[in-house]
């Protein structure tokens, strides 16, 4: 299996195969061939089964689900290539697999994922791509959760030091990491590099904002206003909006930081900032997890190489 | 040896040590006694030795260096201590060291060094001490070397994928780094996360600035905003500045950052910013090393041990 590519901070993998079956049709417009949709990372691995549905124009709503399995790591260094040559596979970055999930394996629209990093993917009709950020955190994600909690952090330093007024967020943050001082934050970053372990604190930030503190707000106001211009860098290079500006598009909204589900909703503000600008943006919450969205991707790429070949 | 905490992204020793040797008075007021000045860190130590001159109120200006030797590690983790017992061991921040080495050994100001990392430490007359940044990359030093260039690769990832304006730092950074398009940064930043490397980007910032590039420029008016913050916070923590704000307190410079030399001078627009609210604030740049500071530190611990035993 291959890694792909750095893009919201994780490295994942997804791929779509048709399982070589005979081919076999069944009353619901599937045969006995299946596609494996395989979201999979470092840490753990989703693969979904679904029919194929290979005389059918679009898939039943819900898809199917004939299977689902969940196991370790399935980076190709680790573990190697483990598919019989007769499978077809197609590998995409985990960011093309989540836009799928949301629009039921259409690429057209643009993927927003902001969890420990962020990054905004997008497809227009004609097959071009385009993405901003998700370069890391040293290159400037900071709509992500990292980008987010580093900001928080940096905050309680510098209200601790003088440079800044007083916030919440300090004794907010400090007892959530069991720490008695600021002083001892500088330990603490220091003492595990990992972005996701300072991305957890994402939810003390909103906490402190929901009760009006006005440090937290303008963390997750700027934090809105990067996510926000990411889509819009995309939207624009691809004329996803049209001619007038006016155009339909999905948006799909995928993780953590956009999934908050509380009063101070940073996806709803995001979506507001983008509709501002580009009226027939519309979000869609992905209703499938990304396995799935590999596996509608899978469906599609193999729709589309079918009637390309009816038509030769 | 000691090795002590983060202050500029370096963990350095300075140790300031008297040789027991006896005592037998010399012409220049000075005995056969002698200071060792040591600046000591991960890769190399440098040790100078001056005359220990017990019988005066100040030192000859400049300080008769003796000798000067360079080696190695001295993290005391890797080497041991290697000191007899009988000599006396002082051992601090290397902040500290860099103040003494502005004030000739006198701990009273404030020191502002700006090189990979950044810190800002004072001293009041009556001893209370304070410190502001200095806390490392994620904890937002956006002032020192590291800030700036990170803030610059940014600003190229931003012109690259729509979200940022087009900027020289483009061109300037890609040659620099023989690159051949931003894309390839984000390999480069996750290669090394060394801070020094991308650190050593910031005379390409200084350049673009000075052929009046406006995101460079911005990039470095908010670094000296920044600089001038830590310093400021520390002097009113400390009221160095006196009761009606106007009193006079020296402010050491210390760092590539601060002594570019260039015609876009970062210190010198610092000094000017910390000047508008305390008049009375005047530079120093240091005319002698930091273990030659460490060595003046020792002379006045020891004055005022001799002081204290001849009133007791």
């Amino acid at each position: 299996m291959n890694n792909y590519g750095e893009s919201n901070g994780d490295s994942n993998v997804h791929e779509k195969q048709v399982e070589g079956h005979d081919h076999c049709e069944n009353g619901d417009g599937s045969d006995n061939r299946v596609i494996l949709g395989i979201d999979g990372g470092t840490t753990s691995t989703v693969c979904v089964c679904i029919p194929l549905f290979s005389s059918s124009k679009s898939l039943p709503n819900p898809t199917p689900i004939l299977g689902r399995a969940v196991s370790g790591c399935s980076n190709h260094n680790s573990v190697g290539e483990i598919f019989p040559s007769h499978v077809k596979l197609y590998v995409q970055n985990d960011a093309v697999a989540a836009l799928a999930s949301g629009t039921m394996g259409k690429l057209h629209g643009c993927v927003l994922i902001a969890g420990t990093g962020c990054i905004s993917y997008g497809f227009a009709e004609d097959g071009r791509e385009a993405r901003a950020s998700g370069a890391g955190p040293v290159l400037g994600d900071w709509g992500s959760g990292y980008g987010i909690a580093a900001k928080a952090l940096t905050a309680v330093i510098r209200a601790h030091d003088g440079r800044g007024p007083q916030t919440m967020l300090t004794n907010k943050i400090l007892k959530a990491l069991s720490l008695s001082s600021p002083d001892e934050l500088i330990g603490w970053t220091y003492a595990d590099p990992s972005w996701a372990r300072i991305a957890a604190l994402v939810p003390e930030v909103v906490s402190c904002a929901e009760a009006c503190d006005q440090v937290a707000t303008k963390i997750l106001v700027d934090a809105v206003q990067d996510l926000a211009l990411s889509v819009k860098a995309v939207v624009q290079r691809l004329h996803l909006c049209g001619e007038d500006g006016n155009g339909s598009f999905p948006v799909v909204m995928v993780g953590g930081v956009l999934e908050a589900n509380r009063t101070w909703d940073i996806g709803k503000e995001v979506m507001k900032c983008i509709q501002e600008q580009f009226p027939g943006a519309h979000p869609i919450r992905p209703q499938v997890e990304p396995a799935v969205g590999a596996a509608l991707l899978a469906w599609n790429f193999l729709m589309k190489e079918s009637t390309g070949n009816s038509h030769s």
